[in-house]
């Protein structure tokens, strides 16, 4: 077994510490890369907290990992020694079944193998993320990472990045688009950069007047204060997508209203209570209310290599290993440009 | 004016009762046509009982309207004296909108014209509807009806009938596609006529067993009473689409698990309060939730056509004007196969 180190909550009551465990020995199809940075995302504070379902305790978290190769399994032909590479929210699934045959492995049937907080196929092992120094993962979950690039403002992407770029690419979001991106967070900062990639025009909403000069330097033409009534009301039937990037509780009824006819309103954050959705709110426009979850393995690389030709990365700040918790606190204050990254160098 | 007789709700707290009131003389581009028959609509009962909104008393309901022309203005080239002839939800709109340059005047970013318990463009007279003997309408919001169907049988399919047919020509449901219909009531039973003649594999959701048999005798392949854990258990993930005809409460999440990936929950019945929908309920499998109202003017006359070309008509039980009450009391019920209409010789 891979002695490893990482930083763990120990239970649902505890802060993250200092903790040792395993990882497996590299298989014949295992890639394992050393971590040199992890982005911290915010499901990371909800699964540590049990916000959504009971956690698997210790849990590490982490699952924006970019690191350096440093030993591959005998039938891994993708990677070698040396190589970038990366890892995002999954690290497995059944590879059989309709989804993950169509690349969709993160609607695995069977349900994928997250890559903390989640058991490996045999059902009983539980996994660890990269808060840690090292990873051992199967090669066909581990991504190519261009050396163009910021490495450490890469990583994201493997999480908030590829969230977001996928419902884009699904619906197809791009010229003669008025997106809305509603949340100018890790999630949002993102969709910004690739609306703006994929020629749609982006407005963000946001509850923060004082993000607006962010969204506009990111590219966003618009901007609509959400708590300003008439700024609303000027926004009213005006966009085609909303892409929700906001976790919190949220006034849907009122987003919806913004839509245009036709307008599909595209769920990537998970709040802790059910949305509330009157039936008029839909049925007054054709209108939808839809929910992506992360992206395929194929269309997570081809997201890499998007940014690695149009210089695209996360915004970040960088953190100590040992600050975790002052980002956590940040984090839930809305408070980081617009993504925290782990220097693993500090662990 | 025009003398008219018809039943009417004096406020929201009296019953429906004979009503004298006058409609206008008909106009350049008006349409009279005297009513044979009107459909008795679950939404007739929610507006005269201000579920939805207040309403605009006295209210006369009814708005699946067919009877004959009898009067016809000067410029009116499309209908003339004698001809059978249909009216729904809607009978004006601003016209000149971009949804209804798109023959979305359903949508009409003004507000659609509703057939009753609505005002006219001028925003003050009220509209009142098909209980009654004679209507006029302008002729862009008149439908042309066969006289090779049951004309009685004809009339639901103005909404109950449009409001289903236009989602699933919307959404594509045809060959290829699983369809669940959920409620197998007026609305539910002609989404079956559709889905079965569009080509689809059609199966009722259903808390009542006993509709199994009505529902086969409709063209459903399948039936899931969804108070059965097994059965529900056994049809999870395997619809593309969901046609929710149901206006009472019900659970979003347990329906939306009956989806694939990728599939599509539409909304086509209003109830009270709004729908709770977990995120994970549509990240979990790309999964929407759709709403849908009625249908546009021309593509209530394709309708229409379709169903003169393909034998449709609706299941009804003719009731007479005076026991509309006993109809609503059955209809809450859920008790009527499957849509009250009133033989308006009765008045």
């Amino acid at each position: 077994m891979i002695e490893t180190k990482g930083y763990a909550a120990q239970s649902v009551d505890t802060d993250l510490a200092p903790w040792a465990f395993e990882r497996r020995e590299v298989g014949p199809h295992d890639v394992q890369f050393d971590i040199l940075f992890c982005g911290v995302c915010h499901s990371d504070l909800h699964q540590i907290k049990n916000d959504w379902f009971p956690g698997i305790f210790p849990m590490v978290p982490g699952h924006e990992i970019v690191g350096r190769v440093v030993k591959v399994g005998d039938h891994v032909k993708n990677f070698k020694v040396g190589d970038l590479a990366g890892t995002g929210c999954m690290v497995d699934s059944c590879q059989v079944c309709e989804n993950c045959k169509k690349d969709l492995e993160q609607y695995c049937l069977e349900g994928n193998t997250g890559t903390y907080n989640s058991l490996e196929r045999d059902g009983k092992t539980p996994t660890y993320g990269g808060y840690s120094n090292t990873i051992v993962v199967r090669e066909e979950f581990v991504l190519h990472v261009s050396d163009k690039l910021n490495l450490a403002a890469v990583a994201p992407l493997l999480c908030a990045g590829i969230t977001t770029y996928s419902p884009l690419r699904h619906w197809k979001v791009g010229k003669g688009h008025k997106l809305a991106v509603l949340g100018l967070g890790g999630l949002g900062h993102m969709a910004v950069k690739f609306g703006v990639a994929f020629g749609a025009e982006v407005t963000v909403l946001s509850t923060s007047p004082k993000k607006e000069e962010d969204a506009k330097k990111l590219g966003a033409q618009g901007f609509v204060v959400t708590t300003d009534e008439a700024q609303v009301k000027a926004a009213m039937g005006t966009f085609d997508f909303i892409l929700d990037t906001v976790s919190a509780e949220h006034d849907f009824k009122m987003y919806l209203s913004l839509l245009k006819t036709d307008g599909t309103l595209i769920c990537v954050g998970v709040p802790s209570k059910p949305a509330e959705i009157p039936a008029f709110s839909l049925l007054g426009g054709r209108k939808s209310v839809a929910g992506s979850g992360i992206g395929g393995i194929a269309e997570t690389q081809e997201m890499l290599d998007f940014c690695a030709a149009h210089n695209i990365v996360s915004e970040i700040e960088m953190i100590d290993m040992k600050d975790i918790h002052t980002a956590y606190e940040r984090m839930e204050k809305g408070d980081v440009r617009y993504r925290f990254v782990i220097d693993m160098a500090t662990l």
